[in-house]
């Protein structure tokens, strides 16, 4: 086992990488250790819009019966519970700046401004709740069905939690006596789709929520962890809410939350939930590998991200190799926008003007987790022939430039359903 | 010239049917008026995800030299200037709690709390602004380059202004020399992609904000309109701001600002900002069309809502017709999955047991948008045939199961490329 130093320092490491390669905006372990800061660079703005995707893809596009719904970020705190508000300072100070008010009379008007100020979401449920009776309609009333959305949740400053945090959340009404076998069903559902894009999907694991650690209305839990070098953390967790939130939400109107599933019931409730800025930090730590390097004069420790293909934010590099600059930059400019409009990430590395070996090149490619690179010289002019190095088999295969687009859809497409 | 109480009922006619069709949540035409409330119901929120991924597609994918970030959505007030903050409200409550403190003293601890506590972002300009340098860097510190960014931005309360919107922003930054042409291109781009997507583009126009509206540093401003039943309302807004504010952001470290486009400069900075739920909105008015049905025994304005094949949120409806209701709802399910693995958005009609005749059934689905309707009947059983109706032409066509798959996929491609 490793020590706490050899832990911290293999977690800075990488942190320092992905800082370095645009994955991530600061490189400070602390702050990203439990939850995750939310400054992403590109790569890693473009890693978490698809990571969303699929989630979209795998919950919502994919299943007839679940819709994506968009509630409101900030809503009246009709129960006075909520605490994390958007405020307009100017507001508050317009009170303490009256010369006339009294002490007393501050702390009163200060207390019902803030009790009666707009709360900010803390996650998607309430939304959720509240959009149940019309989504109900749209289905018929029929059971199970499910609303869901991602998006930005807000926390109030707690030690080292971030304020914001991207979630998912899918909220799932079924009839009371399946509600056990769809939280196994979800679980099950999403473990799999976690351990999907995994490098080593032995990282995700999940496990049920111990019944001293269930509170009311929960009657039983599943948390999926992954195991980052510092130890097992929460990505997402699947809750077994049973009716009593959705009835306090209705006023207990009981008859206008009947539907159907062989008999008429009150709806059971489970809820889904991921923070998504941890889940881009768990494919981070997970697709990182080390390896030796073969056949290189010095013996080197190559870093190689291997992001799952469908997730990794760029598909392909183009760079140029020996031969007429001009030209050769005509070419990747053509080649550029064919990749582009059949929507294929590419990275323009023909525009990097500094020297560079194929080595230092191919190091910073796969530090990146650029899925491949071309190389266009000389000889794609003649005969448009050119190279293509895989990241994650380093091989290189010849082939004609017309082929690549094809070749790239396919090896990703291939990817997307195995 | 329509009355004003004309405008008003007309507007109100139009939001009533969005809400009954699942568009928005309140049909309460003052709150949407100017900007829009955050309130989408299910098929709202697809449509306002399909245009954010046809924005994306637009203005990053497709390009090379623009890319995706993710800044934070609250950050600490450095210049002081943010009033509209995010706020644990226990906090203050905690110091107006205090039997010991003066009123001065509380004042003092208040207004001290206020100032440090965190803004929330108004758009995307600072975030950009601040990741200018590391970008910069991706691209060789080569001009024009651009980050992309969409999500929720706060507002403070405001008569009518609802507290958080849904925006878009593409912030660009080219040489001095060019910013003037750059600006010209992107409303021409912007304007033209409005159009694309409208079924009277005439509704959206483009017009140059007047000399006394310019506010420093903009040196031009243009703004894209849509003619709403009250009047014209901006959707998106472009400014040419020079270089000041990337300056400020960064203390006036020009020569870290530093890039090429043939020669060194600090870029000019263009923004390009829009407000997407009142584009939501632009494209549920422009698309709402009154036709009077012919053929029909009674005369009736039927209602179509003619969103663009790519936007509209359903795709296809699945209806069952005469015939062994058990046997024909195996065959929805299967095609249905179909074509949610093919990504095609189904609408599952067969499930509705409330008897409707077909017209009533059609007559639904076109106020909400649906763009072909199908019936599987028993004819479908005995030899694969069935009817697929065309929301824009009411024409019916029949078909093989086995080919309306393609032909969706090929009709809404189709769309998208003209």
């Amino acid at each position: 086992d490793k020590s706490g130093g050899e832990t911290k320092e293999e977690a800075e490491a990488v942190l320092a990488l992905c800082a370095d390669r645009g994955y991530i905006c600061h490189a400070d372990s602390e702050s990203w250790r439990r939850g995750v800061s939310s400054g992403f660079g590109p790569l890693g703005a473009e890693l978490k819009r698809n990571l969303l995707e699929k989630w979209w893809d795998s919950v919502v596009s994919s299943r007839a019966h679940v819709f994506g719904i968009s509630s409101p970020s900030c809503s009246p705190d009709k129960t006075g519970s909520g605490h994390v508000k958007k405020i307009d300072t100017k507001q508050i100070m317009q009170i303490l700046e009256q010369p006339e008010l009294s002490r007393e009379q501050i702390i009163k008007q200060v207390n019902s401004f803030l009790r009666t100020s707009q709360a900010l979401r803390t996650n998607f449920f309430q939304g959720a709740l509240e959009q149940f009776v019309p989504s109900s309609e749209l289905v018929n009333r029929k059971l199970p069905f499910g609303l869901a959305e991602h998006g930005l949740c807000f926390r109030g400053p707690s030690c080292g939690w971030p304020d914001t945090v991207t979630k998912t959340s899918l909220v799932w009404f079924c009839s009371p006596r399946t509600s056990s076998q769809w939280l196994d069903f979800w679980a099950r559902q999403r473990l799999q789709w976690w351990k999907k894009f995994a490098l080593s999907s032995s990282d995700f694991s999940s496990r049920d929520v111990p019944g001293e650690d269930l509170h009311l209305p929960a009657s039983r839990g599943v948390k999926i962890m992954y195991n980052f070098p510092w130890g097992p953390e929460s990505l997402e967790i699947l809750w077994s809410r049973g009716d009593t939130e959705l009835l306090q939400a209705h006023n207990g109107a009981r008859s206008k939350l009947h539907c159907r599933d062989g008999q008429k019931s009150v709806p059971h409730v489970i809820t889904v939930t991921a923070n998504m800025d941890q889940g881009v930090m768990a494919f981070l730590f997970n697709s990182l590998q080390q390896q030796k390097k073969e056949g290189s004069k010095r013996k080197l420790h190559q870093k190689v991200l291997k992001l799952h293909p469908v997730l990794t934010p760029i598909k392909v590099a183009l760079d140029i190799g020996r031969g007429s600059t001009m030209e050769l930059r005509q070419v990747c400019e053509g080649l550029l926008q064919e990749l582009l409009d059949s929507k294929i990430s590419v990275w323009p590395g023909y525009l990097e003007t500094m020297p560079m070996s194929l080595e230092q090149l191919n190091a910073r490619y796969d530090e990146m987790g650029v899925l491949f690179t071309t190389v266009i010289n000389e000889n794609t002019l003649e005969n448009g022939l050119l190279r293509v190095r895989s990241r994650d088999t380093t091989v290189r295969e010849t082939m004609h430039i017309s082929e690549i687009k094809n070749f790239l859809s396919g090896y990703v497409s291939a990817a997307q359903h195995t």
